[in-house]
């Protein structure tokens, strides 16, 4: 096959309800291939609205859509067909008239198109949305509401396993049932017992396969979570997932509403409106049939999958570790002293936290990986800069509430700790905080550090109350800082920093 | 002498107020060569304090000195020589035990100190403030208030010309009329008076010679523009400079306080406080003796022209176009496209404003070269990267000022123009975000655009109101429309977009 690497791909989704085009750029290193996104569009054509009773596409939703593609076509008129895959899914699937329009299409577009079956569709959905959110341990359960069909898979790592599809979706479900945007108690428990029916063929098997972790990919998921986000209608723990209590809290708001055309909130854009209620309905039928608590949410699964797929290179490795490294090297941050801090830190982290998980000590890594790469905007503030990039990077593999908790650690890796809020104070690693100070601390300048001497020791005498830490000494060597009068002079800044918040850190030399 | 380009580079700097360090980075390219800020520490030493009447130094005033000295030389430790420069300023200048305490400090530190001269001191601030300030035509005048004495220079690029060093400074100031920060409208006027009577030996000289743009560089300037700014004492069209208006005002609330230490406001840290008073007055005595209205501020002026000099090399270009250059490689931004989108967006402008003056070509032209770094970060919202790039990078050449404008007119280069405030459609220069606006809609496919058939026209029909601009035709033939549908669509959002503003934007053809 020819070398993608470095050039810029396209994958276009004719999706029941929109429309989609997502132009990457594939970025090889040596631990791994990544695409970052370049370009994209989006319009909401509705297809799934211009089939007749008779499964024949109108002619005036054919002409939105061929319009929608020569404006597509003209974006992509450089590429090379190599570069570009276009993908038309369940509306087309099923359409009667499907050959006459594609013909059409495709001379619209200026390139070929592939109607996919539902289970080529789960398994690219299931590839990009492994590529977009966060790496977990065993097996990730990935739903995908489409405007005409709904995929299910279970897969592990980067690979699907057991994968159905079947024909609920945003958009007919919403012609069905909610006319006009119209929605009651009665329509909407008919439309979600019409979902769990569909669903209920495939549950006993989902379950019993079983999953670690549900993922809800598509347009429709990415709305649902604006609007329960956008509104509160979290836990505060779970600011950007789906979660059961948010689906409740919306199916509540969209009922009391009556109408959604009258209904303005938070996250529900207008082009939104006339498939929301049924696609609100579907995945309070999922979350119920499957017994699902909570969901994260990612939404270009299909056409990242579709790129990841052109470049046709197997992922072994954990995406995050690549990305840690990219993210080093693009923001030309300092790699021997990013890991010199990141030895460090992780030493004093055991010190404080004997028990800690493998992922509490990989997200400390990472901060200490990325804690210089606002260096590359300006040195004043520089760990706000990191912390920005952190939090609105592209950073494949990192969930967004992964991404959050490192740029959080970024943040607060040097400078004033009163920055962080009572709410930080209770759900942030303070151990993982303090370890990472104290590594930029001593390795201020940039050589290697003798470190043998320097421990962190709960004081004998202290008694943990209830809230509150126990006092901690830095135990360093008299004539260690003597020797190093701008680190004694930090290490003490640092402890008076961590007294000011209540817990009672001492700079100690043994006697 | 030995190549220090991308080397660590460090500047030492014993102030009279306080000591500081500046550790850079040499980076070079074909246009030029720039110094970025990795590492800083700064402590408030206030060396003059400890001065007594016979001009000794006191021992405990050295003490403090020879700790923080100690501490900058474990972060130098790896440096050679010939990368480290330490300068000592007026208080080590007068003092009579300067040969006693010189030699203590130089084996605190690890390296030679330099005593300057005020008027080597004068050049060097002059290079470091005309590196960190905009770009000026014609002549520049630049104060810097010390804790010991005040330089003053004119100077052209990056020449310094008429130089001056007088013996008034914050510390010695605050000391002689505002004993335990107390200040009342007697003392303030007799501090004035003082300054000004210094700075009358020179005041004809310089008016003579004449500047047009004044630079207030050191911590005092710093200082006096945060706290000005932070009280919103500034006109809206001047947040970060020092005005005479702003300086009256704080006048007004530095008596009315009584004494500093109970003041709490915006952007007076407490280590100011002991020299706020006496920095006020000079400078009062600066604008009102130099007929001064208002004045650009930077702060790392001394240190940085010490590293600028240690290089050795000569600066002939605009130090924004190297850095406009630099950016666009570092955030590794499509060259290519940036010229395409310049070019256009220039031949709009033309088209839009036929008058318009060079300063407003040239800040459109850098928006256009700049507007994709943010894609370093993520293509989504990455038009919002790129204009916090643009905001808070150390950009060598721009003013704060002209960074915000460039970052406005980056942030408006896509999506809804309702995020500017009704304060910013009188500020902004609505044209040059129409021009660029078009030319990414028309290089939207990154190939070369032939936009001949393309002009922008205002109705000949159309009256201009009084507040409102006349209706604008976007004029481009109708088969290079139908060959190009995704543009012709882009354009009608884009005149819809305008309209909604109250500007009359239509897409035409010509009959």
């Amino acid at each position: 096959m020819p070398n993608l690497l470095n050039q810029h791909l396209a994958a276009v989704d004719l999706g029941s309800n929109s429309f989609r085009m997502l132009i990457g750029r594939a970025q090889d290193s040596a631990a791994g291939v990544q695409v970052y996104a370049i370009d994209s569009l989006r319009e909401p054509v509705r297809l799934a609205a211009g089939l007749d009773d008779k499964k024949y596409l109108s002619e005036a939703a054919q002409q939105i859509a061929l319009q929608t593609l020569q404006r597509f076509g003209e974006r992509l008129r450089q590429f090379h067909p190599d570069r570009v895959r276009a993908v038309a899914t369940n509306t087309v699937r099923v359409a009667k008239n499907a050959p006459q329009f594609l013909q059409r299409a495709q001379a619209a577009l200026g390139f070929p198109i592939e109607v996919i079956a539902g289970r080529e569709e789960a398994r690219l959905v299931y590839i990009g949305a492994a590529h977009s959110v966060s790496v977990v341990q065993g097996k990730r359960l990935v739903v995908d509401i489409g405007g005409g069909s709904t995929e299910f898979i279970i897969g592990q790592g980067y690979e699907p396993g057991m994968m159905e599809s079947l024909y609920i979706g945003c958009v007919s479900m919403s012609q069905r049932f909610f006319p006009g945007n119209q929605v009651d108690e009665t329509t909407m428990r008919a439309a979600e017992i019409a979902a769990r029916k569909e669903i209920q063929i495939i549950a006993a098997d989902f379950k019993r396969n079983g999953w670690n972790h549900a993922v809800g990919s598509s347009g429709t998921a990415r709305a649902l979570a604006d609007m329960i986000g956008g509104s509160g209608f979290n836990p505060p723990d779970q600011p950007g997932d789906i979660t059961l209590q948010g689906l409740r809290e919306l199916r509540r708001t969209f009922v009391r509403a009556g109408n959604l055309n009258k209904l303005r909130m938070e996250g529900l854009k207008p082009d939104r409106v006339p498939v929301a209620a049924g696609g609100l309905a579907i995945m309070l039928g999922v979350f119920e049939e499957l017994g699902i608590q909570s969901m994260e949410v990612t939404d270009a699964a299909l056409r990242l999958g579709v790129l990841y797929d052109l470049l046709g290179r197997e992922q072994s490795q954990d995406m995050r570790e690549v990305t840690a490294l990219q993210f080093t090297q693009r923001y030309g941050a300092d790699a021997q002293q990013a890991r010199r801090v990141s030895e460090l830190a992780l030493r004093l982290y055991a010190q404080l936290r004997p028990n800690a998980t493998e992922a509490d000590q990989r997200l400390l890594r990472w901060a200490a990986q990325l804690h210089e790469i606002g260096l590359s905007i300006s040195h004043s503030a520089y760990h706000k800069h990191s912390a920005y990039i952190a939090a609105n990077a592209d950073m494949p593999g990192f969930s967004r509430g992964e991404q959050a908790a490192l740029a959080q650690l970024v943040l607060t890796h040097t400078g004033k700790l009163k920055k962080l809020s009572a709410t930080d104070l209770e759900n942030i690693d303070l151990d993982a905080v303090l370890a990472l100070r104290l590594a930029v601390i001593l390795a201020r300048n940039r050589t290697a550090v003798d470190i043998d001497g320097l421990h962190l020791r709960y004081q004998p005498a202290g008694v943990k109350l209830s809230g509150l830490r126990p006092p901690l000494d830095i135990v360093a060597p008299e004539s260690w800082l003597k020797g190093n009068p701008l680190t004694e002079y930090s290490l003490r800044q640092e402890a008076a920093e961590w007294t000011r918040l209540n817990w009672n850190v001492a700079l100690q030399s043994p006697s």
